[in-house]
């Protein structure tokens, strides 16, 4: 097991029978050694077989996952949307957040960069809601229903864009592909805002849609249109500094408290992390 | 005159009587002397007064427009509606275009860069319309009546993110500056579908989506999505070609017959083109 | 086989007889079974040797080739060539041509991009001109004669830049990477106009070297000058156009029908692209 | 006065003893009739005074300055400072502070960019110290102190690298323009630990140092290393949201309250922001 | 007269025979007095008569020029054409020298960047010949003929790129931005070879003109293939030394003694230079 | 062996003792057999031992090195320190150079791009000071003091940013990785100036430090200020000239004398070099 925390395992010779036997997504209990290949630790596996009850473990134990638990998060940002003054917002939001409640709870917030596990999503929003209370005390300025509405709708359709199971993102949908996240989330806005008779272009509608599409702040990373609200601004950069620092943090947990450089991160200019205490 | 065809007029000693008298866009008569002002003519005005029937003028006759009437244009465009053959796909090229039929009439393409006049934007609309028809007649691969919808759409939500008169764009709408036309158009899409109870996810309406979302091809030219089907690859190069080539016409046209050379063209990668020909 | 339509064979324990018995370029028949290596699909070879009279297949069984023979090819290319009114500019042609003539019969527009197969060089010269033909009678200020000319040139030493056989380009010439395609058919252009007493400052041998550098449009992308005569600016975008929806006719033509998607396309802005269709 | 809040003004034939008489950063007393001049009002000054105690104002009056007094920002700052466990930090911190100390009561934090005002470093560094806080909290993994000490340096040699009066930025000294304020806050560091008998190569120092330096993120925006400490990567993004905001602040409060746009903003991608309100 | 060196100045009121009496490029004696405008001195002309003999002044008092004379540039340049061992090499060489020799006394070598001024060209070449010869020592193993040859060759088209009088360049001519003088030497060199019956596709040819269509380096520098002969990465950098620091001892020159730092020198990334000295 | 004349070997089925027996700088005896795998050249080593001193062999035998020896390359450095005039600049280049004058007898000066091998960091410095007195004597204008003490400052750090033997980087250091080798140089020179207590203000230790700052000439490159000296451009022009034609001279000798071009040189446009030759 390497910094990464993940070894391969090989097993040769299996059967056919064997071969349908085992899916994806199921534990098994195997025996083996464990060998050098290529210059990496390698588990050559010599028995395996289904985890039963009597193993007395569950998958859960084996995922990744958020460090708050699904239900916890959900209700945060529940309690939060409920917060909103504004009902046309408060109506998007609630539209928005019912198609895709179930998947919330377990999906992750992106296939490799940041809050890639079980339920990371939620977490990510959850951890922007708090970022997202405290800059609107500093700055009053801001609208904060906007702020609220934008961190939970700014990535709401990820769970379309992307199959995932368990946490692990394992494919794009073709809707996904074709449209985009930012696009469908867009999408679902006008849906709400014709289902509860919202006049397509009042102020609240236009705001939201634009909240959504410009989060991604740049053309070449895939925002339509660049950030012209104030709010607009603060969300971008709300969202930035929580997946970067959630790459430090689960890089740095990732890595063996031996080693003091995580391997190099792609979302932080491909840099690797130091871990550095001064009280030695 | 200079190569551009235009040339500025000064009115010193305005009353405030005149200040109120004269509006934008409206036919005027004046008279004044020819001076050079930093190596610019300029029109001194000495006297000014509001065009009056007798003069047999008409404002028409003072603008820039596409070289085939509106009407005609209109009418290509919806003949060609009208030959599309899934029905899905047909309705909502109606619905878009029922929004926009007036001011299609008479909006440009753009601001500047291309097809920047009267009408301007059908006539763009009907070039492309000749050239994907060629090119479907020439890669029968190609589905026609996604190549021919998302011609009438690419650009339908243009008139609704500027603000025009006569052809000339005087500014963008704030709906035009936060969602930007791709997005509008995309909007109205889901809008048609929902009316006319098409499904969301149904092929037609993810494919026209696309078609629309995609056709300027790279994120940093404001498209959120890159064209991954053929009709939209198609459909990029389509518009290219079209919007390139009206601007070295454009250009030509509008540059006197005794200059060689037009000024720099910001969308033909800031070159001039030089006029050529052989048979002297 | 996967998405790629191609499959790798191993053959060990090859004698030194063997290894010296079988060429490229050559046909053999195999005999062996199918394993899995690494995810992919690999044939063991058991038995190899000639193939003989008796099979009755012929290298050109298993080459991509153009859709279209060589020969007719070859033949609307000359006969476009002689359509050329003005007689420097058709001198020209009718010089470079010659050089290649032979090679056109069967080298690829390219290596890897697009019309990566037997002929495909002229069959992209071919396409090129249908749609020339269509633009020059949509835009009349453009000059027929220079277009001809110019798709017909602006690849035309390609195979003096790539080594190829049977449509397949082996290597890159010395020739070739020290000078390049575009330069070696503008050095062509003054060779023919020193040859047939062409005056080189004559406007037919600039116009002619400025299609041929400049149709790559942008300094990164080779072209030492931009596009600065209407023609030229037309010649790029047809190339473009012809170039681009060809390496998606080929990627769809590539992918197993059973397949939605194509491989990842460099050339399409490193995207894959869906078939769809709405007939189900 | 236009949506920046400002209007030129001319004064004509002026006399030899008036030229000697008026210098920059004095209050004057002013004449005169508002005109337009292309299409700008501008101030035709017919007379001109200085300003006497009579007249009651002071220059603080008339300009812009942090909305907190710099006194209590300094004393923030210290107290700040003084919070810091580590001595190494805290007596580097010191050294450099002191160095600055003075001039922290008035530079502003950039030339044109953002907190381009009195104070405006030291209301830069304060508001980053309570989003640092916050952030601290929230991510209980990052080293208060290096957090802290690296907020308080970031910035720290800019009253060195710029020449300022009252907030405004008249130029760069020649050590800033060779060094740059990244540099020189770093050898101060340097300094510090010689002065302070602080090994060179402790964690400390080195820590600092890579802080300052690198908490522009990339070399195109000027630091010479990427943040490779987990507190480096938390410095960028709060230095980054610290600014985008206030420019975003900024730039509403000097837009007339009519405006419903401001003008184009360059550090935010160029882009106007729009004024939005809901409860209209 | 600021840092440039230069002062405009205005004539009002010219008569309509004194306009067709003065012609650029002529000696004229004026009288007038000197006047701030828009924060630049302005010299008001009062009286203004043509140069006469009496004056005793020559054009060439009144240019800047190389600080060598034109004639002992050109025959330095044969000197060393005359030195090169290869037969071929030397007549090529000979061959594009002989072309613009005339113009090689006059002909800067750039529009502005660098060595903008009478026989700047031939200056820019000799000065370059001298470190071509100092790296050739250094560095045996590069073929002494070719980097003669390359330095000589390597701008010879710019004459004919250019018009310019006195060192001025005017205008660039047609043929110059159709084909561009990298391209045009590259004719030349066909054209010599040719004439001179030494084969295309000999080793000389092929090299030099690689030397020539590689000299910048970069496709967006203007150079359609990259350095691929030792010579040619050497001819780039020779030229980038000699570019650069003409430009560093240009701007010198043309600042006052009493100016620390120079105008920004856009070919020196945008950056102004400071004169230091450490002998005060 | 290819054309890296490198060859890869394997020694399968080793022993505990053999592994603990070898260690990595030993020399060693093997004997064995050359297979092919993956196209490439393999030994398949059946025995090896530890080289004794009847084998007559030594380490330096087997390194790459620069071709004059580490002595006289120290020396020639040290000959031109002594012979700086200005006395604060050769008393911090004198107290720099003292920090790691072991170092430079056998530090490379990269890790793979130029003089990756043994002193090859000390024959960087000479042939750069060769380039250097050069330059001086061609451009008067430049200051010998601070080109000669650029020239040995720009890289001085590098033994200490990067880990080596024997001429090979084997690793980078975390003060290298977190304050970069540029920086280091400049906080040198602090020291140096605080210990032979020269002004920190004073001309020559900004000028010493900006030359080593800018030398990367960009900031994407590493620089965090750009050229604003003459002799800082001079510097970053002579260091790129000795670097990039080094890099050709390398990957000539490294070729095969039967290969005609090199492999593909990562430092100079990722291209391959020809090697040309007329005499044939």
């Amino acid at each position: 097991m390497d910094a990464t925390g993940e070894v391969s395992a090989k097993y040769w010779d299996v059967t056919a029978d064997e071969k349908e036997a085992f899916a994806a997504m199921e534990l098994v209990k195997v025996q083996g050694s464990v060998q050098t290949y290529r210059d990496k630790l390698q588990v050559k596996i010599s028995r395996i077989r289904k985890a039963v009850e009597e193993d007395n473990i569950s998958l859960t134990d084996f995922i990744k996952a958020a460090p708050i638990s699904p239900n916890d998060l959900i209700n945060t940002i529940k309690r939060t949307m409920n917060e909103i003054q504004d009902q046309h917002i408060k109506t998007i939001v609630a539209y928005c957040l019912a198609k895709v409640e179930d998947k919330l709870m377990e999906y992750p917030a992106a296939k490799f960069h940041h809050h890639a596990y079980f339920a990371g999503l939620a977490y990510h929003i959850v951890r922007m809601l708090e970022l997202g209370d405290f800059i609107c005390k500093q700055r009053p300025f801001l609208n904060v229903d906007l702020i609220k509405a934008g961190i939970i709708l700014h990535d709401i359709a990820k769970p379309e864009e992307m199959n995932a199971q368990l946490g692990i993102v394992t494919d794009y949908s073709d809707h996904g592909k074709l449209i985009g996240h930012i696009v469908m989330a867009s999408n679902w806005i006008v849906e709400a805002a014709i289902t509860h008779q919202i006049p397509l272009d009042s102020r609240q509608v236009v705001a939201l849609q634009h909240m959504v599409l410009s989060h991604h702040n740049l053309g070449e990373w895939g925002s339509p249109v660049q950030p012209q609200l104030p709010e607009a601004v603060a969300l971008h950069y709300i969202d930035a500094m929580d997946a970067k620092l959630q790459m430090v943090e689960d890089a740095l947990a990732n890595t063996a408290e031996t080693e003091s450089w995580t391997p190099m991160i792609r979302g932080l200019e491909n840099k690797a992390l130091m871990r550095l205490t001064f009280d030695e």
